[in-house]
C-alpha cells in the first residue's frame, strides 16, 4: 500500500512510523517545513520525502493530512484535487464539521472521510513520533452519506492496523462531544483565571496563595494559543452552546446558594462526585478509579520512592497530581489505581514506606 | 503558655503537636469523638485529652477551634463562653463572615479572632497531623474593631512560632478571595462534570474517552461532599456573586464565538496563559516555573524512573500531571519546574534517560 503523510509533526510522524511498520506500506510524506521534512525521513517516519504535495500523493491510496486545524480546509483541498478517484482523503483535525463544509464543493469530496485521532495532542513536534502512539487510542471517523463504502472500508481497516479503535461518528456530534469535554474545560480554565486576576487584583496588593483545587482546575488555561484559538473558532457554534449551557447551570447554583438551600446544595456536589465517577470508569479496563492521598515531604525522591515502590509490586499508576503546601517542602500527594484490589496493595506498599495514606476511597 | 485545641482531626492535631514542641505549651485536647481524642493523645497531639470543652478551657490562653464550618458556630460559642477575659479563641474554618455574624452577640465576642490557615485540606483525620503541616502556609487573621490589641498580637506571635505566616484580612474579602480561588474552581468542576455526563448521554450509548484537560479540570468535581456542601452553604453570597461574575465572561466567550470573532478569541486566551503565569509565579520563591513534557510508556516504573533521577540531581518537582493515552500504556508527563536553569537541568537529566521531552517552555 501506498501512504501519503502531509504535515510531519508528533501525529503526522507517528502514522508514518506505524504506516511503514504495521502496514507495510511505503509512506511518502510532505511538509512546508524542509528541515521537518528532513527529520522525519532520518528518523524513518517517511520513506521518501516528497518536494510538494502533488509529488507525495504520486500512486497514494491512503491520504493523511496532519496539518493545524486552520490549515485543513486548504490542504484536504488540494490533496483532493492532485490525487485520482481510488484514493480516500482524510485528516487528524480535532474538529470536522467546518472542514466538510469547507470542502463540500471540492471535485472529490467524497473521498474525504474525516478522521480525530484521541491521542498525542499533550506534546508536539516530529521527535515525539512514535509508532505506538495510537495503540489503543479512540479514533473517530466522520463519514458522510457521500462517502463510498469501498473508500470508508480502507481507511478504517488502516486505522485499526496503527493499533488504534476507529469509531464511526456523525460530524456535528463529534463536534458537540469535543466541544464538551474537551473545548469546553479550556474556555472554562482560560475564564476562571482572568477572573481570579481581575478579582484579586481588588482585594489585595499581591496576588495571594492558590490552592491546588485552583491549579488543577485552570492547568489548560492559554494552553498552545496558537493551536487553540483556531480550534475554538472551527467549533464555535458547539462550543457557544456548551458555554450556554453551562451557564444556565451556573446560574441555577448561582440561584440555589443565594436561596440557602442545603438540600440542593449537597444534591447537586454528590450528583458531581457520582457523575465523575462514571466518566472515568467508563474508560477504563481495569475496574473503577480509586484514590489514595499520601501525605509527603516534597523533596527530590520522594515521588521516585512512591512509584518505584509501586513499580516493584507491578501497580500502575493512572493519574498523580501533587498538592504541595504553601513552603513547597511538605504537601500530600493522590494516586489514582485502576481496580480495588490493586489500590488496596498499592496502599499497603506505600504505608510500608512510612507514608501516612488515606484508606483507598472509591471514585476520585 | 496553655492552648486548648477543640477538635483533634488532621488541623487541630497538627496544631497541638506543633504548640507542644514549638511554643513549649502545654496543650489540652478535646474531641466529640473519644477514640479520635485518644488517639491525639498517643500521637503526642494533645498533653492532656480532656473530658469536656470545659475541661479543656481550663487556665488556657489560647483556644483553637478546629471543628467543620458547620459546627464552627456553637464550639466558637461555647468556647468563648466557658473562658476567661484574658483567653482569646480562634477557629481554623474556611469561611468567615457567617462564623463572625453568628457569634456576633455572644460575650466576650472580641476575644475571638478568626483564622483559616490555607494547609493540608487535602489529607484528612489525626492520623495524616504533622508539626510541621504549616511550615511557610499562609494563615489568614480576621480581626476586627472589637479585638483587643494584646490578643491580636498573642494570636498572631503563636501562628508565626507554629511555622506559618500570619496575615490579616477583612473578613468578608477573605470569604470574597476564597470564593474565587477555591470555592469557584469546586462549583466548576462540579457543573462541568454534570453538563458533560448529561450531553454525552445524548450523543452516544456509552460515555466517550475524556481528555487530559476533562480530568484536570474536573478532579475536585464532588469533593469531600459533607465539608464541601458546608463551606458553599457558609459562604453563599460570596460563591454566588463570583459565579454571576464568571457567567458574564462565559456569556461574553460564548458571544465572542459566535461571531467569529478569532482575534478576540486569541486575545482571551493569550491572556489567560499570562494571568495563570502571574498567579502561580506569585507564590514562588524559586523562580517562575517551567514546563517540561515528556513522552512516555505509561508503565510502572517510569515515573519512578524520571522522578529518582531529577532527585539525584537535586531537581524539586513543584507540580505534575500524567496524561496517560487512552489504551493506558502510553502517554506523557508534564513536570513544572521552579526556576529556568532548574528546568534546563531536568530537561537534560530526562533526555538522557532517552525520553522525548519538549524544550522547557515558560509559564505553564
Amino acid at each position: 500500500m501506498r501512504v501519503a503523510v502531509l504535515g510531519v509533526g508528533l501525529i503526522g510522524g507517528s502514522i508514518g512510523l506505524a504506516a511503514g511498520r504495521r502496514l507495510d506500506a511505503e509512506v511518502a510524506g510532505f511538509d512546508r517545513d524542509p528541515a521537518t521534512l528532513a527529520r522525519a525521513a532520518e528518523l524513518g517516519a517517511v520513506d521518501r520525502a516528497a518536494a510538494s504535495v502533488a509529488e507525495a500523493l504520486e500512486g497514494a491510496e491512503l491520504v493523511f493530512c496532519a496539518a493545524p486545524v486552520g490549515a485543513l480546509p486548504a490542504l484536504v483541498g488540494e490533496a483532493l484535487e492532485r490525487s485520482g478517484p481510488e484514493t480516500v482523503v482524510t485528516d487528524v483535525g480535532s474538529t470536522k464539521r467546518g472542514l466538510l463544509a469547507a470542502i463540500e464543493r471540492a471535485d472529490g469530496a467524497g473521498r474525504f472521510i474525516g478522521g480525530h485521532p484521541l491521542a498525542g495532542a499533550e506534546t508536539s513536534g516530529v521527535e515525539g513520533a512514535r509508532e505506538d502512539l495510537f495503540e489503543g487510542a479512540r479514533w473517530y471517523l466522520t463519514p458522510t452519506e457521500r462517502s463510498q463504502g469501498v473508500l470508508y472500508d480502507r481507511l478504517q481497516r488502516a486505522i485499526a492496523e496503527l493499533g488504534a479503535r476507529p469509531q464511526a461518528i456523525d460530524a456535528a456530534a463529534h463536534d458537540r462531544l469535543m466541544a464538551t469535554v474537551s473545548h469546553l474545560p479550556h474556555v472554562l480554565a482560560d475564564v476562571l483565571v482572568s477572573e481570579a486576576v481581575d478579582a484579586l487584583a481588588e482585594e489585595s496588593e499581591r496576588l495571594p496563595e492558590v490552592g491546588p483545587s485552583f491549579r488543577d482546575t485552570t492547568r489548560v488555561a492559554g494552553a498552545n494559543p496558537a493551536i487553540w484559538t483556531d480550534i475554538f473558532a472551527s467549533n464555535a457554534e458547539a462550543v457557544a452552546a456548551a458555554i450556554d449551557r453551562l451557564v444556565e447551570r451556573l446560574s441555577e447554583s448561582s440561584r440555589v446558594l443565594r436561596a440557602g438551600q442545603v438540600e440542593a446544595i449537597r444534591e447537586w456536589h454528590g450528583r458531581a462526585r457520582e457523575d465523575r465517577r462514571r466518566l472515568l470508569d467508563a474508560e477504563l479496563v481495569g475496574g473503577p478509579l480509586s484514590e489514595l492521598r499520601i501525605a509527603v515531604e516534597n523533596r527530590p525522591g520522594t515521588v521516585a520512592e512512591i512509584a518505584l515502590a509501586l513499580g516493584r509490586a507491578g501497580v500502575n499508576i493512572e493519574d498523580m497530581a501533587l498538592y504541595p503546601a504553601a513552603d513547597m517542602r511538605t504537601g500530600a500527594i493522590s494516586l489514582w489505581i485502576a481496580g480495588e484490589e490493586e489500590a488496596e496493595r498499592a496502599a499497603e506498599v506505600v504505608r510500608e514506606l512510612g507514608h501516612a495514606v488515606s484508606p483507598p476511597e472509591a471514585g476520585s
